[in-house]
């Protein structure tokens, strides 16, 4: 897979050497991801919504109701910048200072444009079904055609991206290693807890593996 | 705890019935997160960057290096967006139309000015240390002046806000309910594994209780 080239819109600045260019590094993030935040600008104020999203090659597909005001300032093209983030762990280091956080992040800059076709909405629905729980999509009740109607699937090309990652233990100052302070990380993990059945679900329906097994690519 | 007023800064349009402006349940969910989302326009363009967040009364406090040129722009009091977003679990309907998450999110707007004085700028950043991990400040080495000296800390004054909430369980269309398809909510927890030490920490070091036992309030 290939990189994105460097510019002023996508340049890891600070801790520069945290920064990745390229698709092996980047969509893999995106894809672990079950959510993403997502920034605009309407009459010179940022927004960011919280939004699923799923990737295609080298597109995002976010998607919501017609009626989303948000959504369609989104779908008229203005540009977005799609922050991702994994919280690995919290870093303890000897020193304050140099306390830090265990992260993947990935920012991605683009324009949406709406997804006019019945049969292209469907395929990114699916994507993002996919991106969800696979084997959802095989299952559940398809949409209907009122459905589709009152959904709107915003399709982004992802112009240019980047990454940014921390691992590893805390890099303490020299003379702080001698101190009496523990120092290591404390991982996070996104983690599914036991199913809850709907009350309304007839007893015996079976619950499928995706659910039962569910963990993240 | 008061409201905040409802304004178009604010307002949760879809599915208003989510919306909540009372500080009693947004700063709930700001406390509880280990990170936000903060957004913000340069030259048009928007930007989402993941920072470290912490709350003291209506203010969040924001933090890093001086050199930082996104901080420099937040610092110079351009619009912010803050979303926080604690996702809670994925909800299965029986049909892909109602699939959706369980979330608990946030959007928070003000404007940044830098803490100037270095007693206060301690006092955020006790702040800061204790929201990632209450009893870390009195155990760690405290900033000396070089590294106060090279931290920029930011203090946003919350001016507008607002939560959005979904819990439970699918919403399914009546004639969908009598079909075989498992529904439910698959809930998540940011779960911490066990600790990994610094390879380089001497034996026999103790490890803090609100490491081993570490959670969120």
């Amino acid at each position: 897979m290939s990189d994105f080239p460097k510019t002023d819109l996508n340049a890891v600045r600070r801790l520069a050497n945290r920064g990745y260019y390229d698709k092996a590094t980047i969509y893999p993030i995106v894809d672990e991801a079950l959510i993403c935040h997502v920034g605009f600008v309407q009459d010179l104020q940022p927004f960011v919504i919280p939004m699923i999203h799923a990737r295609l090659d080298d597109t995002v597909f976010l998607h919501g109701a017609v009626a989303n005001r948000m959504l369609t300032h989104i779908a008229e093209g203005n540009p977005l910048c799609i922050s991702i983030t994994l919280l690995d762990g919290i870093v303890f280091a000897r020193s304050v200072f140099h306390h830090s956080m265990n992260y993947r992040s990935v920012a991605l800059f683009g324009k949406g444009s709406v997804i006019g076709k019945d049969d292209e909405k469907l395929r990114a629905l699916e994507v993002i079904s996919d991106h969800v729980a696979r084997g959802r999509w095989q299952e559940a009740r398809l949409p209907n055609q009122r459905e589709m109607d009152t959904t709107t699937v915003i399709s982004v090309q992802i112009e240019s991206a980047s990454a940014k990652i921390r691992t590893g233990p805390p890099n303490d100052n020299p003379e702080d290693y001698a101190l009496p302070v523990w120092a290591g990380v404390l991982p996070f993990h996104l983690e599914p807890l036991p199913p809850v059945k709907d009350p309304k679900l007839p007893d015996g329906t079976t619950i499928p593996d995706y659910i039962t097994s569910y963990r993240r690519p």
